[in-house]
């Protein structure tokens, strides 16, 4: 497997586009088409947020009706469309039917996506007349112009793609993701979007998005607030000719990892005011449950987050963070160590360390790791980064 | 009942002295002492964080062994005496020996309680020094200085006191409390003392301070972090002459309540960086734990508490943290009130509303109202505060 150039259309027959349709006041990009040349499979992942939006609920009807196929997915930036009412209901359907009579397709066959601010009904006539533009402009480079149309607060777009080699023939993955703020995904996450030329039958696509998801979008936190409107979607055209037997599973699975891996990570280094991009793990846990929770308690706490933003080695907050979240601790057998540095092991403290510690903390790609002194063997990371004035600032003039 | 001068010193029977001993560079207070005349019955509640500091554990300890007694609290600030290892259990150890040989009182008669930096050892020497002092300054009007030498980063100090009038004559409730980071106490608070001159018995002691804590120090939040060194102690003299009976609990947990109230809201008001008190009031739950939940999310949620510090009536973001908290939620059903104007409800948005909110907005003293929508009649209300670029500030800062 090798990292590619290229996001969504590195995979071959797939073609998008990216363009303003007239949602965002700004004039950037914000309509969003990538098409499959054939009907692919397709499978998604959702927001277990109770109050979802409603191409959320759109996408799922589809993926049911269509027993996990699809030809496209459609996306709008600058307005989430949910608690939107009935209204919100129609639009999302809407969309979805101006886009397959622009493609000739059937309507369970398109899949919609919407990303923005909560509570704001989607503009329809710019929608509608910015579908056909879209697929005017579908270019079999256009996934670039694709991963930028799907931005909201993002400093800079997330795509990647890798070719796998097999014995039965070479294959890719491509994605492309947002997320900024109103991070942590759940069982689910923000925005995604996987596309494969291997051959995947539905149920092993929504396998494999699944599983994938689970140690990367469904591994970072920005600011511990699961959206919405996350989802994650695929879809698999067969292009490349290689079918995806039990036995090529495995590589389609690290060809999916590797790509979701670097778009969540992107997501959190893309983070709302964040400087710099923590790899929390914890270790010595009694249950993976247990392992999870400490390294989500740990990465959303604000005093971690803030102390790591001052390029503070504040162990203490890290100890503090463990010991509160629920999971099995025992404080003298719990260790600290930022970097390579042990700062707490044994039940006291190492300060003499602190200057090497604050010295490795003034980098941009940290590693910190808790054992919960457990004795237990489970582990489990969490990307999460620092929380500075500009996430205060980015989220109080959010709509002003 | 009513509201009268003072604090821990307000009822009958109860000295109480603050000084500097040298722990805090600043020269602030750092070391107090509350003293009952006669030995007193004592109760406390203490964080549920399994990384608890050594004053803690002794505490706990001594409770037990004096069967609910107590004659003093002492209290250092500047050094939380936690994640320190055997040192700290031992410093913590000898600090309740000094106060009771400068008392001359049993040892199990002294609580401990240390708040600030964790995994510092103490300054023993300073420690050593101070506690004859802050014996030999005692005074009956010496509650407003021991309020002052338990604060940290505390821009105010917190104490109340209150005289309940009750057909067998009158007692006092007083109190003091300290917290502004590092604050969502669980099951157990930040730092509280209150102190009755109504003679009540250990039992009923530790219920009264446990009940009352339940709807003040229990429902308030400034980041989320249960901190591991969280607790409320009190003491009951009996000096008013009141004996506290089945008849009177009522009005002794009526003045228990209304001081831990006051104290309680003042930690929130001066959380750090903190311009404004928000009451998250959530109805319609179909269960108490679905209430609180819903209550905790919301006034923990980034985006909630940085909407509210910008002015902006973002209901959505309320809606999603709902949503996302784990409680039962039908967004059909859901309502969101900001002050008195509805800006959700009825699966619709109300934004005709929002400039009207968005004055509301801009005052200090803030109601939000968050209807789960499944019909069900359990509520909660939580105080939070917003989350301003100052909080970041004194958390980046905090140790350099």
């Amino acid at each position: 497997m090798r990292p590619i150039d290229g996001g969504v259309t590195a995979p071959a027959g797939f073609r998008a586009a990216g363009l303003h349709c007239g949602i965002k006041a700004s004039g950037k990009p914000d309509l969003s088409l990538i098409v499959s040349d054939v009907p692919a499979t397709a499978a998604g992942v959702f927001t277990i947020n109770l109050a979802k939006a409603a191409p959320v609920y759109l996408c799922q009807d589809h993926l049911a009706s269509s027993a996990g196929h699809a030809k496209a997915i459609v996306t709008n930036s600058g307005c989430a469309n949910a608690c939107t009412g009935p209204q919100g209901v129609a639009d999302a359907k809407e969309m979805g039917q101006l886009t397959a009579a622009a493609l000739g397709c059937a309507e369970h066959h398109v899949l919609v996506a919407s990303t923005g601010v909560i509570g704001v009904n989607l503009k329809m006539d710019k929608i509608r007349a910015g579908i056909p533009q879209a697929v005017a402009a579908l270019a079999a480079d256009g996934g670039a112009a694709a991963a930028r149309a799907i931005m909201t607060t993002d400093p800079f777009p997330k795509e990647f793609a890798v070719e796998v080699t097999t014995a039965q023939g070479n294959f890719r993955v491509g994605g492309m993701a947002k997320g900024s703020g109103m991070i942590e995904p759940r069982l689910a996450t923000m925005l995604g979007y996987l596309t494969t030329d291997a051959a995947v039958d539905p149920v092993t696509l929504q396998r494999v998005v699944t599983e994938a998801s689970r140690y990367t979008f469904n591994a970072i936190t920005v600011d511990g607030e699961p959206s919405t409107n996350d989802c994650v979607m695929s879809m698999a055209n067969g292009a490349s000719g290689v079918q995806i037997t039990d036995e090529l599973y495995p590589a389609l699975f690290e060809g999916f990892r590797a790509v979701a891996h670097e778009l969540a990570l992107g997501i959190v280094r893309g983070g709302e005011g964040a400087t710099k991009l923590i790899a929390i793990t914890v270790t010595g846990a009694s249950s993976d449950p247990d392992a999870w929770m400490a390294a989500r308690a740990i990465a959303n706490s604000l005093l971690v987050k803030t102390a790591i933003h001052g390029g503070d080695p504040n162990w203490g907050r890290l100890v503090a963070a463990a010991g509160r979240s629920g999971a099995a601790f025992v404080l003298d057998g719990a260790r600290v160590q930022i970097g390579s540095l042990v700062l707490f092991e044994g039940g006291r403290p190492f300060d003499e360390r602190a200057p090497q510690a604050a010295d490795y903390l003034a980098g941009k790609d940290l590693a910190i790791e808790v054992d919960l002194g457990t004795g237990g063997a489970h582990t489990a990371t969490v990307w999460t980064c620092d929380l500075s004035k500009e996430y205060v600032q980015i989220n109080a003039e959010y709509r002003t």
